[in-house]
This record gives C-alpha cells, sequence and structure tokens, in this order.
C-alpha cells in the first residue's frame, strides 16, 4: 500500500520504518523540501522509502499518517493541502502536548475540543480515525514489548476507515480484538486527555514500555 | 475509625455504608441539617452510621472523605470548615463533572488544575489524597466485581497520608501492591482528565464494572 507520513520525528520516522519493513511504499513529509532528517531515514530504510514535502506525503498516501506534533497538526495538513488527502483515510496518532519552560504538561486544545475533531472539521472530505496516541511509539510498533492482553482505542466517524485503520494495527502485532472502537471523531478528546495520566505512569516506572488493559465484568 | 464523609449521594451513601460494614463510625454530612438522605441512610445502616451537617460530618472524622460532586467540592469544604479538617487525612474522590444540556461531558477544572489541588489550596492544614475517582463506586468498595488485577491509582503531597488511605483502601479488598501511587497531589490533573475516557469505556461495555489494568514490561 502506499503511505504517506506527516512528520519527521521519532513517531514517523518509527512508523515510517515499520511500514516499509511491512512492505508498504511509504513518504515521510515534512514542511519542507530537503529535510535532513527525512532524507537520512529514506537512505536507511530503502527503495520503498521516500523523503517528501507534506504535500508530496499527502499525494503518494491511500491512507496517510498524521504524526506531526499536536500542536502543529492543523498547519501540516494546511500545507499537506486538503485536496490531497481528500476521500482518504487520516490516522491521527499525535497528542497535543505543550510543556511550560519548567516542563509542566497541558493539553490544548482539550476538554471541549482534540486534535482528532481539528483535523476532521479541517478535511470534511477526509476520513479522520484517531488510534495509536495511547501508547509510546515503540509499543504502537511492537505492542509485545509489553506482555499480556493490553489494548488500543479508536475514534472516528467512519466505520470502513475504522476497519482500514485497523486492518493496518493488525499488521503492526494488534489482534483486531485488542482494538476497542470508542465512537466517534469527538471521542479522540478522552485519548487525547489520557496524556498526563500516560506522563504520570512513564515516571512511576521509569520507562514507556507499558499500556492500558481493560479489564471488565463480562 | 471515626470517619465523616461529605455528601449524601450515591458515592458518599455506597462509601458510608461500606465503611459502617467494616466497623467504623460515620457521618454523612450534607449542605443543610435534616436532609432526608443522610437520614435515611442512617436508619439504614445501624448505631454506627449518623447523619450530619458537613461540618459535624469533618468534625466527627479523624479521616474525611470528600464525595461531593466536584463542581461544589470547595463550598462543601467551606461550609465543612477548615478548621474542622486541620491535621487531617481528606480523601478526595470526586470529578469535577459538567453535563451540557445535550449530555456533552467536560470538565471543570481541567488541564492545568484540579478539584484535588484547589481542595489542597483551599486547605493547607489538611493532607489531601485523590483516590477512587477512576472507578465507578461500586468497584470502589468491592473490587472483585471486576476480575483480575485491576489498580487504584494515588496522588498527594503526604507520604504518611497516602500510606492511611492505602491502608482504608485495603479494607475495602484492594491489596496495597493494587494501588500506585503516582506523585503529588498535581497528579490529580491526570486521574480526573480520565473521565472522558472512562465514560466512552462505559458506554463501549455497556456497563460500569470495569477497570484499568496497567501492563508493563517489567
Amino acid at each position: 500500500m502506499r503511505i504517506g507520513i506527516l512528520g519527521t520525528g521519532t513517531v514517523g520516522q518509527t512508523l515510517g520504518s515499520k511500514l516499509v519493513a511491512l512492505g508498504h511504499e511509504v513518504v515521510l513529509g515534512s514542511r519542507s523540501k530537503g529535510n535532513a532528517a527525512a532524507g537520512d531515514w529514506a537512505d536507511r530504510n530503502g527503495p520503498r522509502a521516500q523523503a517528501g514535502t507534506f504535500a508530496e506525503a499527502a499525494a503518494h498516501g491511500e491512507l496517510v499518517v498524521n504524526a506531526t506534533g499536536g500542536t502543529v497538526a492543523l498547519s501540516a495538513v494546511e500545507l499537506a493541502g486538503p485536496e490531497n488527502l481528500a476521500g482518504k483515510v487520516l490516522l491521527d496518532v499525535c497528542n497535543p502536548l505543550v510543556f511550560s519552560p519548567t516542563g509542566e504538561l497541558t493539553l490544548d486544545p482539550v476538554n471541549d475540543d482534540s486534535i482528532g475533531e481539528q483535523l476532521q472539521r479541517a478535511l470534511p472530505q477526509t476520513r479522520v480515525v484517531k488510534a495509536l496516541n495511547t501508547v509510546n511509539v515503540a509499543v504502537m510498533v511492537d505492542p509485545d514489548r509489553v506482555p499480556g492482553e493490553h489494548q488500543l482505542f479508536m475514534a472516528g466517524e467512519d466505520t470502513e476507515a475504522k476497519a482500514q485503520v485497523t486492518a493496518l494495527l493488525g499488521e503492526f502485532g494488534w489482534p483486531a480484538g485488542r482494538v476497542l472502537d470508542l465512537g466517534g471523531i469527538d471521542a479522540a478528546r478522552g485519548l487525547e486527555m489520557m496524556m498526563p495520566f500516560w506522563m504520570r505512569l512513564m515516571r512511576h516506572y521509569g520507562h514507556a514500555d507499558f499500556n492500558y488493559s481493560i479489564r471488565t465484568a463480562n
């Protein structure tokens, strides 16, 4: 499958490398042409890996992943071009993290909005699916780093788009039964708002190889 | 132990009944004297159960539980009287839920503040511990409603106060090893911000007998 990734940070690169390893053709997109991180990544990942602009990544992908920092996600999809994303699934994995100079974490947006919803409003012709934002990127592409039956959570308006994302998560190693569909894209609020808790857990454990397992009576 | 409970709703009553059953002497406190719900509760729960005002409940308790609705917690402790809470542990179990006329959930405070922190600022002579707010009240007092090794999370400034709360949670059926200390009272933000996710899970499962189990690599 042709996949575009917006964002050349650790999340974008790690997802990109995994997708290339799975046989997909990936363009890792950055804000400006000739991004060094994206070029190095493409060089390291062989012929199915290319670097490009946000617009080139979006145009390339049959499915596109938003792996930008949450606070720049909207400007990234604007640069990518809504027309390059029209009719496609946009898998949004980001979190709207804002760190103060003293390291204090807040989210923006939060509470009555989310990045997932902002993206869906900005891209009415695109089917946005929020997923993967509740785990560290190493766990995203290798769920067995964490033992047991832990889960992912998904939000989005379009059932078929969520099925496509579920299939892709299956390639990463997440069985469909461990991907919980929590409803429309407004459920992205709850998923993004788990980050302050997640950060405390990371501090508690001293690493990021953990995940949520929901235990239920039936 | 003498325990005061602020709040006569389902959470206050359920915690109160459990505490009475465990042998504690409980005053269930309400905003106004002669609250019918509190009186009925006291009648149903025998000689160790009494109804009173917020101030009477606070004065009675060696440990006090805040089980009010989150948005009225500050006014409740003001009525309870900071002097009646001075030197004591206040176990805060509430969530700052605000439902719009259409049923949409938001939190207030959120993001850069929490009820736990508000209470600690309002009551500098009291040791506030946030806990239990991440599970339904039926699960709070009967963890075995949910199978497996699911957990509770705790935030607060005072180690000895957290140890007291951990002991009380042990009486409820939560082994100390399943109560994770996530740090200072500012960790209450993350705990309260889990509610939108929790509400989506409740909708997904169709009931509230679930809880989080954190799976970790080591």
